[in-house]
């Protein structure tokens, strides 16, 4: 995972250069909000999904980047004071604390735009068809179908009681989609067929819910200084959670248990996809 | 131009219908802020140039809806309080006023992200070369080099003083890229060649200066009830618009001038562009 985080941050740095023109600060706000950190889990999945099918390491790493460019808009957004509120990220202040608040809105609105700018180049993939389907997919994950709505029904869990079904509804729409789509770009770029497709979708759709899982016991469990952003505010802001619901212990089984359920899915790569399966170990033990 | 807006208004509320999911308070917002009203001008350039390559209503209407629903994001986020707080939009209240702050912001990324998954599905066009095109040229005139980099300039422009040449290229990105894609996306769609995109590229690029000017002398000349709006923002804020570098009676003339220069780009088209050149006449003399 250091090896792929190290390449996509060298793409992005590369892919958002510095400038001397006079809205400057645009692009640093841009580049402060998407280098120097974070995880890069769904950079990661996109490269290694990738590999599975051979696909060349330009076509990925761009894939990869475009993908945190929108992980990335999501977080700047989600930390805004009219959302999250949040001060902190990755160990540092957040993109409105550092610069201000119209900036980070449009930096936001800039990394979002930009990415689909980076896949629809045919340096990403030399097929059009290709490119249009990482565009479609990557759109429908991140959009009302996905990220953002799982955002609003986030919104709406501070003054409303979810229960189990849609507490599992708004964390695939929040945060799996976004990871299914860095699964399936591997497979679109290699032009993988249904079967291998459908399995990469059915991983990613149950290492998603475990990775919420888990991230909802690390806002219970972790501190500020590992996780690098703050923690317990679920509970704070009344929050229907899967810990809050399942109870903690349960919790911790489920997410176990979908581990090795996403791990199962694995098989028709005939262990090829080794990278995948330690993935889907690591996000239930993670401590950040 | 009504007719247009017609076409258009049905495609979005096509496009978006209403929901009763629980999260539908997005999709109210999102409609909300991209149906009812606004002149249309981007879908009408979008369907307009389109006819000049006999390409087929789907597919122009489609593109349109995609270009309006990028422009309405803007407005969202435009209107934000962070940005330029406003109250008042096409005579109705802003979304953040209507809805609120977060349900505004996120109703904002919806529409942007929503424009590229309209943009790459097949029904949008069969060929997919077009497709990414539509695509790439959308998001370049969106963002951190067009419209979202024109509006951090103008932010910037609150407390700097620019020049001529600065305030146009603030201009040209922050209305005038998405213009030009309106005008070009119909040489796009109808896979026109180069002379003609040329063409319709510097007619474009013309009526966007112009229509930025006639803005200008509306901020000061204009009425809230006329245009919908609130006026004389640009002069409270200390701005340096073309008005108040050129003076008024200079930038009229201006104005005018660029209107002619643009319908003499659309020669080529041998008077098939007569509402090309309507248009390039219309937004110097419009009072909204």
């Amino acid at each position: 995972m250091a090896q792929a985080a190290e390449l996509v941050e060298s793409a992005i740095a590369r892919l958002l250069p510095t400038t001397d023109l006079p809205e400057a600060v645009l692009y640093d706000a841009m580049r402060y909000g998407s280098l120097g950190g974070g995880k890069r889990l769904r950079p990661f999945l996109v490269l290694t999904s990738a590999s599975l099918f051979g696909v060349g390491e330009e076509c990925a790493v761009r894939t990869a980047a475009a993908v945190e460019f929108v992980h990335c808009y999501s977080l700047i957004h989600d930390d805004l004071p009219a959302m999250d509120d949040g001060d902190l990220r990755r160990g540092r202040p957040t993109v409105h604390r550092q610069f201000d608040e119209a900036t980070a809105i449009l930096a936001g609105d800039g990394l979002l735009t930009f990415a689909f700018e980076v896949l629809a180049d045919p340096a990403t993939h030399e097929d059009p068809n290709v490119r249009c389907q990482l565009v479609a997919a990557l759109a429908r994950a991140a959009g009302p179908h996905g990220m953002v709505g799982g955002q609003m029904l986030d919104l709406i869990a501070e003054h409303e009681t979810f229960d189990m079904g849609t507490v599992t509804r708004l964390q695939r729409m929040k945060t799996g989609e976004m990871i299914a789509f860095g699964c399936e770009a591997g497979a679109i770029l290699g032009k993988a067929g249904a079967p291998q497709r459908h399995a990469l979708h059915a991983y990613a759709h149950d290492l998603g819910l475990a990775f919420q899982i888990a991230d909802d016991l690390l806002d219970i469990e972790g501190t500020e200084a590992e996780t690098g952003k703050g923690v317990g505010r679920d509970a704070v802001a009344g929050k229907a959670t899967f810990v809050s619901i399942l109870g903690r212990d349960r919790a911790r089984a489920q997410a176990e248990m979908l581990s090795r359920q996403a791990v199962s899915h694995l098989e028709i790569f005939d262990g090829r996809a080794d990278l995948l399966k330690a993935v889907a170990e690591y996000v239930v033990t993670r401590r950040a």
